[in-house]
């Protein structure tokens, strides 16, 4: 049985020994287009993809639906293995079209420095040794998130050199749309189902810590979008002859808004908090752990007062929360006029945690305008619906998608921060969520296994962005990460 | 001394004996065109209108300013005066180039009944007799507002048929801006000072009751505009990776403006109703007697829940009223993105009853902001500043007019109710004041008279509008009550 710590010694003498081999073969891996709504060149990377896994003895192919990228699948057997983890990423790129690249996004160049910091262009390495971890790669999809395919794939390499063998099953599944919200995941997961059964599956995407320190990630948030219309008088009426007297829709939806949050920051919504993942005291000391940026983050922000009585911004993540991003009745600023309107509306968005179903948590925030006096209605209601209820309000709601969180006590988690941190050698920050939300939670409600998030890139890779990049040591703990996955003791 | 039935009695029977006369000479003023801002157009009405009064015994002649419309001043002296009356009117109009006129604007023409009841055009009587007081005279400002300066031509006419003297002195003040704001009367006031001296100032404009019951209206409410910004974060955030810890300005907006109102409606702002003209017994008896049409204004207008408790919207019409007229932050419907944006703004009008201060209304609910946290700061504020405090806002005002109000329970305001129903042979309904605003305090402000509203157009004029008209028997009501106004024992 391959010792984890083998495995990863054995990564970095690969890389050492082949580092130049492996930026050639990124290289090329780079070079292919990847805009997601390409479909001829994804599906030409998918290819790319394939050959690269089945020269390695990964039995792999690219599935395809009408309409869609394929995804590359793909089984890595071996004999007397304790477990089986899933190792996803994504092919597919966010378009190139800014105007504001220093490169062709295409055409991978070699930095040896950040170009912010007036990096210089220097040939790819022909000899393995003078390679420095500082030097950057650019390209669309340096980073993100062709990285993990050409990472896993020189991890296995630096197995097979040395004699090893991984000790898990590896499940491989490469998306090509993910940059377009993943339209065909879940039909994709329907289809193959048992066949991505795994222990975990491993989310490679992302960066690091900000810090530069390793990190590993548990969960992210689903989210839920909702419409609250407050409706006033019917027909907009002057403020001078109805004002003090008919009803401000502007002020009645203030109330509402009000009413549903105090000052610290806590929902007052009936059950609000109640179907969320409990917090763990393992949650807490992982909180507790993290890197404290909170007050730096403060100053950068302008946060004089955040909400949460001083708890932590990482520990206010593993709740739900209600952020109304937007509001607007009648008109301000030199639009402005002397009117009651007839109608004011809050646009909120709900961070589901792990645990709040997406359609529920809007139920119950309008089971709480309903208690708060208000008749909800479904269309626009005549004066004859307005004048026979003391408040009318419309709610319209649309249900995206649950939050998940792999447990932090879990065993899973425990080896994963090992792993992490034994590849880095340095611990790694265990975060318990973010606080984005990210659609993961197919692979927990179709495939039926968990997940964790396991990034490697640099914080500062410019995804998205112009100028994408991944720093060369990043991409070497990269390798690393993934021998230490491989042989990782999982135990199903 | 005259006695004012007896004058009542002479303008119905010169109405009666001359009334096609009265109508050609109306006819005469109606066609010259009066849009406010075509100056040569209003100077020439302001000469016809020197003309009418010099026919008829008053001194008058138009002042003038550079860039503004002549300023039309008379005086009518009489021996053994008990008083000065003013009376006020405006002679300009609103612009006319809406396309759904059904007549010529400035080509007066005579219908059998109203438009919009399929009334035909017939010709101006040439005999006094058959005149139908259902018939309506269409033309821009038959209305609002030469009616008045033909009504009193008319009613002096008739005293000096009759052989009778008004027991009043009369300033005539007839304006040619009031439809572009009156950016020149204050300067005119201030100029012509003492000239125009008078016990009170009565501001012949505008409509009686829907009731078609005639209407004396004792005062206007002024009027403040002020906006509050609520700072957020120094840059818009990601809902997900700081909601639940930044705070949103469109929430702490919204517990802001909360804050100044409760839900019955009583603003909480300290001091709000401090200087308000008290609220009398006769302001109540007032209010008590009006028809009351609040129950089916609310149905029409879809008002569930009415502010103030059940009290009657007249009676609300005498405090100030603090109305959000506009709110914005972040983006509702399709443009809603899930950040929490750097601020949310709230655009706010003060209707100002009399005794309130602009600035000071003002002020106060600058205070109340101060008192409840936030830090006023006049720039946009960076994250230093944002960080340092708590709760951050920007407030900008506009100080536009106070509100002016005669008692109710006042001597004048009785005799004025005396006059209107004397003339019109029915109670007058005596409202205490419009919630609408309306810059008649530069007559209390700076000439030192008390004001009222003597209007008496009928209440379906169609004023600002296309095809505004006067019916017959407003107009000859607008003769009796003048004759009334003329001769009413004025006691100074």
């Amino acid at each position: 049985m391959t010792n984890q710590i083998d495995a990863i010694a054995a990564a970095q003498s690969h890389r050492a020994a082949n580092g130049a081999a492996v930026l050639a073969e990124f290289v090329e891996l780079l070079a292919l287009p990847n805009v997601s709504r390409n479909l001829d060149d994804v599906a030409a990377v998918a290819d790319r993809i394939v050959g690269m896994l089945q020269r390695r003895g990964v039995t792999a192919r690219a599935e395809s639906q009408p309409g869609a990228a394929p995804l590359v699948v793909g089984h890595l057997t071996v004999p007397n293995a304790t477990g089986t983890i899933g190792i996803y990423a994504h092919y597919d790129g966010q378009p190139v079209d800014q105007p504001d690249w220093s490169v062709e996004p295409f055409k991978p160049s070699l930095f040896d420095a950040p170009l912010t910091e007036g990096g210089v262009e220097i040939p790819f390495p022909i000899a393995d040794d003078g390679i420095d971890p500082e030097w950057r790669i650019y390209a669309r999809s340096s980073a993100d998130d062709k990285a993990p395919v050409m990472a896993v794939c020189a991890a296995i390499d630096a197995l097979s050199k040395a004699g090893l063998s991984p000790t898990n099953n590896v499940v491989f599944m490469f998306e090509g749309e993910e940059e377009i919200g993943s339209p065909h995941l879940a039909a994709y997961l329907h289809r193959l189902g048992d066949e991505l059964a795994a222990d975990i599956w491993l989310i490679c995407d992302g960066p690091v810590h900000q810090t530069r320190r390793p990190q590993v990630v548990f969960g992210v948030r689903g989210i839920s979008e909702m419409e609250i219309t407050v409706h006033g008088p019917a027909r907009p009426l002057h403020s001078g002859h109805y004002g003090n007297w008919a009803r401000n829709p502007n002020l009645e939806l203030a109330r509402l808004l009000t009413s549903m949050k105090d000052a610290d920051g806590t929902v007052l919504i009936e059950g609000f908090y109640e179907s969320t993942q409990p917090i763990t005291e393992a949650d807490r000391a992982a909180v507790a752990a993290l890197p404290d940026d909170d007050e730096s983050l403060r100053h950068e922000l302008g946060l004089g007062d955040p909400e949460g009585r001083g708890e932590a911004l990482a520990l206010r993540l593993l709740l739900p929360s209600l952020n109304i991003r937007g509001l607007d009745g009648g008109a301000v600023g030199e639009r402005a006029a002397n009117v009651i309107p007839v109608a004011a509306r809050a646009s909120l968005d709900i961070r589901l945690a792990s645990g709040n179903d997406p359609q529920h948590m809007m139920e119950l925030v309008a089971a709480h305008v309903r208690r708060h006096g208000w008749h909800l209605v479904d269309a626009d209601p005549d004066a004859a619906m307005l004048a026979a209820h003391p408040r009318v309000a419309s709610i319209s709601m649309k249900a995206n998608y649950p939050g998940v969180r792999l447990p932090t006590d879990s065993a899973l988690a425990a080896l994963l921060v090992g792993a992490a941190s034994a590849a880095a050698g340095e611990p790694a920050v265990a975060v318990p969520t973010f606080g984005g939300s990210v659609p993961l939670h197919h692979f927990t409600t179709i495939l039926g296994a968990p997940i964790a998030i396991t990034p490697f890139a640099n914080h500062d890779n410019n995804q998205h962005a112009a100028d994408e990049n991944i720093r060369i040591a990043n991409l070497w703990y990269g390798v690393d990460l993934m021998a230490s996955l491989l042989t990782m003791p999982v135990n199903h």
